[in-house]
Order: C-alpha cells, then structure tokens, then sequence
C-alpha cells in the first residue's frame, strides 16, 4: 500500500469521577452472589457522573487533554465529530457545546471546523473515526486533524437488569494523516439490519430486550465478519495481535470471541490441529435441518472453549482488551475505543513491540450495526500510549455508597429535579454550572 | 480537474399529504394581514404530515421513488445517512427503520450497508451529503452508491412565532460517481461557532430567539464564504447560474442574498459600475468606529437592494431557489436541497441549459453552522430532474380547515395522545401503523 497511512494519531479518556462496586456495595443491596458480576457480566465498578459532569464536560476535558498532550490548538482542527446515545437536544449537537468548552481556553477558535454529531446506539464512534479517514482521504482537510469524541452516561432505569452495566465517560481520538497510533484499513466490513433489541423512544433510559440483543450482536457480528474478509484477506488467528470488541460488558466479549475464533479457524491449519482432540467443525451439509446443524455448532463450541488452544488464543488476544472494561462499564460509543486502549496498554505494561502488528476491530450498535476493520500498529504507539493517565483517573474516583448512588442516578435522570452536593471538587476542568433562558446548558472552566 | 465527478446521481421528494393554507386559512384566525405571510415571510402553503405519515414513511417513501426510477435495488447502496433533527429515538437510528420498510418491498437487503444518523439542525443533509463525497473518493464504496435522505416534520409550539414557517416532508438523494445531476467541489467553506439561537432541549418543538437566529444566519454564512474564497477561487456573481440558500422562509434569503451579492461583489467590475449609482462600499478603515461602518454598511444595502442590477440578479439567480418552499414550508434538513431542486425545475421550465454551469450552494443549520460549496451541473441533469413529480404531488394534498390543522398538530404532538381519522388514502406506500411491544413504531407497505 503506498497511500499515506490514516489513522488514530492521539487519545486521551476521561472518566465520570464517581464509582459503583458492583460486587461490594451493589451485589449486597440486591442480595445476588457478587460473583454474578464480576464472573457473570466481568464487571467490577462502573464509572459514574458526578452531580457537575454529563457528556459535554467529559467529552470536553478528555479533548483538551488531548490537544495539550499533542499541543495543538483550535486552528489545528477541521473537524469535530460527537458520537453519542446521551444527547439532551434534538435539534443543537453536542460538538458546539464542546467547542464552545474548548474556545474558552485556548485563544483561536474552531469557526471554520466541521461540526457534527452521529447516533447509532454503540457503533457511531467508529462511524465518526471512518467520516474522519474519509475527510482526509478525499482530501478535504487542508493539513488539519479531526477530533472524534465518543461521550456518554449509560444509565439504565433504576432495577433495569442493564442496571449493573451501567457506566459514563467519553474518549477523545485524534485521526490524522501519519498517525502515531494505528493506522485503518480502507476494507470495513458491515452486518446491519433494522432490529428491535435496544432503543429508548423518546426517551432517556433504554428499553431493553436483553436476550435478544445478544443474539443479534452475533448475528450481526457475525455478517460483518463475512463481508470483511469478501473484500480483505481471509482471517487467521494469527493475523491479528488482538480483536478489540465492544464490550457492553466482558461476559459478552467472552460469546463473541468464541464465535469469532470458530469462524476464522474454520478452513485453517488451526481447526486441523484440533481436529484430533475435537473433530473437524460440522459444516451445514452433513446435517438434514437448520436445527440439528447448529446443535452441532453448539456442542463443537462447548468443547472448543476447553482448548488448550483457544484458552492461549483468549488470553493473548482478548483478556486484555477488557481490562478497563471491567473497571468502568460500559460507555456505549467509547466502549470499542476503550477495548483498544485496554490492548495497547496492556502491550506496554508487557512490554510487547507492537509496531506493525494488526489489530481486528469489531465494533457494535443495537438497532442494530456490526463493523469490522484492521488497523495496523504505527512504530510511535508505544510513546503515545504510555502516557496516557487512565490508572490515576480511576483510582481518584469516589467510593459510592449505595444511598448516595441513587442520589446520583436522580440527578442524572432528566424527569427528576435532584440537587445534592458533589461528591468531589473540580480542579482544571470544564463543569456544568446549570441551565440558561432557553433551556440550553451552559459550563465554565474551574482553574 | 482529472478526478471522476462525485455528486448526486438522483433526487426525489416526498411532501407531508396535508397542507395548511397561510393567507386563507391561518391568517384570518390569527387576525393577521394575508402579505405579512406571502410577503414577509414569502410562504404560501405548510406541508404537513398526515396521521399515517412521520419521518420514517415520508423518507421510505421518498427513497423508494428514487430507487425505483434509477432502475436500483438494496444490493447497489452501500450506505444510508439520514439527516433529521425530529428523530424519535436516542439510540436506534432513523436509516434502520427506513431500511426496515424498504426490504419490505425488494428481494435483496441492505445488511452490508452502512447507516447513519446525523443531527446539526438543518444543515445534516448537507453533511451527511459531504460524507457520501468522502466515502466514495476515499474508494470504500466498492462501486455503490451512497442513499442519503433528509426528512422532518418541521412543527412549532402553537402559538409560537414559527408556527407560520412550519414544514413536513422528506428528499432522498443518490450520490454517486459520474453523477447525472450536480457534481460537487472538493473545496468547502465553514462558519460554524456555539450559539444559542435555536433548539431542543429534551423538547419536541424548538426554543426559538427569532432575531438572534436571523443574525446568526447571517453571520455565520459570511464566515462560510470567506473560508471557501479562501481555498476555492474569489466568487463572482457572474461566477454561478443560481445560488441556492437554506430556507427557513423565503423572507430569509432575501437578506441572505443581498449579503451575498454585496460580499461578492466587493472589489470587482460590478461594484465599479455601481459607484455612480450608489458610491462605492463602504470599507471599515474609512470609519472612526465598528457602529460608524456597519451604519454605513446597512445604508449601501439598502441602495443596493433598489438597483436594477442587484434586482436583475436577485430575479435570475435567487428567485427561482424559493419557488418549491414558498409551495412546503420550511423542511429543516430538506430545505437547501428543495432550494436546488426549485432551481433546476426551474430551468427546466424555462428550458435553460445549464449543463457545465456551477451553482454556489449554502447550507445552514443553526446552534450554529454554515457551510458553503460549489456544484458543477452535469450533461444528464435535464433527463434527471424533468420527471420529478412535485406538482403533483402538491396539488394532491389535502386543504386542511383550521380546526383540522389543530387536530393534526395534536397528533404529532408526541406529549398528546390524540387519534384522528386519516385526511387521505394511502396507496403503494408506507405507513405508520403503531408502537410495538419495546414502544418501537411500526410500519408497513400498502398497496
């Protein structure tokens, strides 16, 4: 390929600056074994909004971080993408909210930016990413980066079974030509079908139906897999260093590795390998119905799970991209980004020379979207990742007790008017400070 | 330029079945001057849904005209953006349940496409337009085509000022390389700051500061054409056939145009010839203060406006834009494309060739957006926009009375919970036909 490479150039995250423990301080007040969340779902805390946070303050601070991290400023930028399930208006985007944040501390301002806003439940971050390669690939940027930023607070209806995978905070992505993170595959991958699994008509907290929306992240995974690789290579497992899901919650990431690790060994000297300790994967023809076929999927499934192979496999190229998952929750548009995060932290933590190496990204929304494609690691990623503080944002959050997060769920929930004190003080960072004459928000930036 | 052209390939419209009279019938219960409507505002009539219709059939139904007169089916769209800021869910986008009604009605599917939903007020069309752009020169399309569709039901508060711009319907555009009717330029100019003029905070119906709205328009197209002058050529009135505007109302442009035409007249042969008439435009260093210039600015506009060039202008350039919103109303995100197809109707008519011609297109969307590019019409454009059916199909609408437009605002009122009978019959179209079990709406196809 001699095209420029694309791709993600910075990211910084910022974190909702409260936190549940779904074992300690949830599993006892809904008197349910703590090992049904952290085995169960693989989730320990969720991240939280305190009282002055929502999307655009977290969306804002994780972008200042980040321009200050590759000192840019506002005239560096022509293109200002938010994605989110969270917005409070149907008509103004929450780009020039943050915009609006940004240009009260930083001298020049983003006039002459794109600004725009994307909903598809969880996969419209990464439909913000592939607009933004394709701005600069059309090019349309004039040397200027984009500025991705997936921002939201997945709260559920309070005694919702989603209640436990609740989470908020936003990751901001710079995307730019020479990038020094990864760079993206032009092949995409889509399986995409008007399904009822998860939606909130006309309203804030989702309806959910939780079965299904499971069957259909597979489905719909599944389908993109397939239109990927009619227009890449076939996969291998060992062409990827590590797949990044979305992780609504890890439990999930666990059935759709499987599924993933079936289909790309199916055909492959790694299912011939198996073949003496499992069989062969049953193939539809040898079987008189639908039905009997995918029992057969389902008993090859359960056994190759127990693989010595697969067990490697999960370890080396999944376990680690849920790693902040299990700490946060879910994001809904950030999850995905955070999966990749998890990864490239993880390569530095063990000190794993990623430049050069692919990472296969699988990125999902109800509704309902699957999207795959590649990106390969660029040789700047491990001095752009090391810094980034997300340990230190995580452990400075404040210990929820049960009481007080109800008191936090009220304040958040748009039908209630709660107003309770913060749990922590803002230091360097953009706060809501309430609402103005026309209903919209408005925001400061405390020193 | 060597580049195969990208731009749209096809257009067709579907207006909301009901209409509101303005001078006959909104006027006199208001107890109002009919020309405070058809001359201020420039509006005759308001497209309104009627019960069966919203956003989602409007759009189908707009889609599956275009489809159907290219001759195309599911399998060649690789992506469907819908643009609206009336959406009635948070997280499942409008383009799945289009897609939905769709795959009704063809054999093949959209699952490998890729759908959207973008929200900026009334210039989401436009962008979503743009991303169609990038995807293809980008060389992810795999040879199809990108479905992009703008739909709204435009409604106010009643009582609310607005309430005489009010508008409902949907245009769906194909986008595409070698395009028949319009390509687009590369180049793009943007105006875009964080304003609170217009919007919808957890609302239905928009919060609206009427002046600051209008001052906001205008000020941010200014910035959109000083940025595209400063990537594309400096813009000459003799530069573009026509120059289609946003159109919130007709009444709208007119400020909008003469703004336009004093900006692009400023240093060139069409100033000089007017300085015998009017003087020369005012330039800021000649005055002691920023109030002194801008006085003097609106007294040269207010000449300008009264010369026979500008008015020779504005008959044959502008004029000609508003014809179809004077007929619909405000769409929001439909309305700088309705512009462009009132345009290319309008030399239809009067058998013009515009073949090679450029317009100059300036979309808008408030909180606050403006974007600004050119567009070079194509050999096919004739043949293309001839058959569009949109006399007829606003002559077939139904004249609402008074106490029927009460009845039917009710009902797309989403906080009332009103049923009346349907106004019309539907046929060969979809409907709306109720909320589903996780209060997801329904549709279906009638013969």
């Amino acid at each position: 390929m001699s095209q420029t490479p694309v791709g993600i150039d910075g990211i910084e995250l910022w974190s909702g600056k409260l936190r549940l423990d779904l074992p300690n301080t949830f599993a006892p007040v809904k008197d349910e074994d703590p090992e049904k969340y952290t085995k169960g779902l693989g989730v320990e805390h969720s991240s939280l909004p305190d009282v002055y946070e929502d999307i655009v303050t977290m969306g804002a601070n994780a972008a200042k971080q980040l321009l200050d991290r590759k000192g840019l400023t506002p005239d560096d930028i022509g293109r200002i993408d938010v994605a989110t399930e969270s917005a409070f208006d149907n008509s103004k985007p929450v780009s020039t909210y943050i915009a609006g944040c940004l240009e009260e501390v930083y001298e020049d301002d983003f006039h002459h930016a794109n600004k725009g806003e994307r909903k598809f439940a969880c996969v419209s971050g990464t439909q913000s990413i592939d607009d933004a390669y394709n701005w600069i690939r059309a090019g349309r940027n004039r040397g200027r980066a984009a500025l991705v930023i997936a921002t939201d607070t997945a709260l559920y209806e309070r005694g919702d079974p989603g209640e436990a995978t609740q989470g908020a905070g936003a990751i901001a992505m710079l995307i730019d030509s020479d990038p020094d993170i990864v760079a993206l595959s032009t092949e995409q991958g889509f399986g995409s079908a008007d399904e009822t699994d998860f939606l909130k008509p006309n309203q804030q907290f989702p309806s959910v139906d939780g079965k299904r929306s499971m069957q259909v992240y597979l489905a719909r995974m599944r389908e993109a897999l397939e239109d990927y690789e009619s227009i890449a290579d076939d996969t291998h497992s060992d062409d990827f260093a590590y797949i990044p899901f979305h992780t609504p919650f890890p439990g999930m990431v666990r059935k759709a590795a499987l599924l993933g690790f079936r289909h790309i060994s199916r055909g492959t000297d790694v299912e011939s390998a198996l073949a003496s300790e499992i069989g062969s994967q049953p193939r539809e023809s040898e079987y008189v119905s639908r039905e009997a076929y995918e029992e057969a999927i389902r008993g090859y499934m359960d056994e190759l799970k127990e693989t010595d192979t697969y067990r490697e496999w999960y370890e080396t190229a999944i376990d680690p991209t849920v790693n902040i998952a299990r700490m946060v929750g879910n994001w809904y548009t950030g999850s995905v980004h955070i999966a990749r995060l998890s990864t490239l932290m993880s390569a530095v933590d063990a000190d794993r020379d990623l430049a050069g190496e692919k990472l296969l990204v699988a990125s999902y929304g109800s509704g309902a979207q699957a999207e795959i494609h590649a990106e390969t690691v660029q040789p700047g990623w491990r001095e752009a990742i090391a810094p980034i503080n997300v340990d230190t944002q995580l452990e400075a959050r404040y210990d929820l007790s049960f009481d007080e997060y109800e008191r936090v769920h009220d304040v958040h929930n748009h039908e209630k008017d709660t107003e309770i004190e913060a749990f922590t003080t803002p230091e360097s960072e953009f706060v809501f400070t309430g609402w103005g004459r026309m209903s919209e928000r408005r925001y400061e930036y405390v020193e």
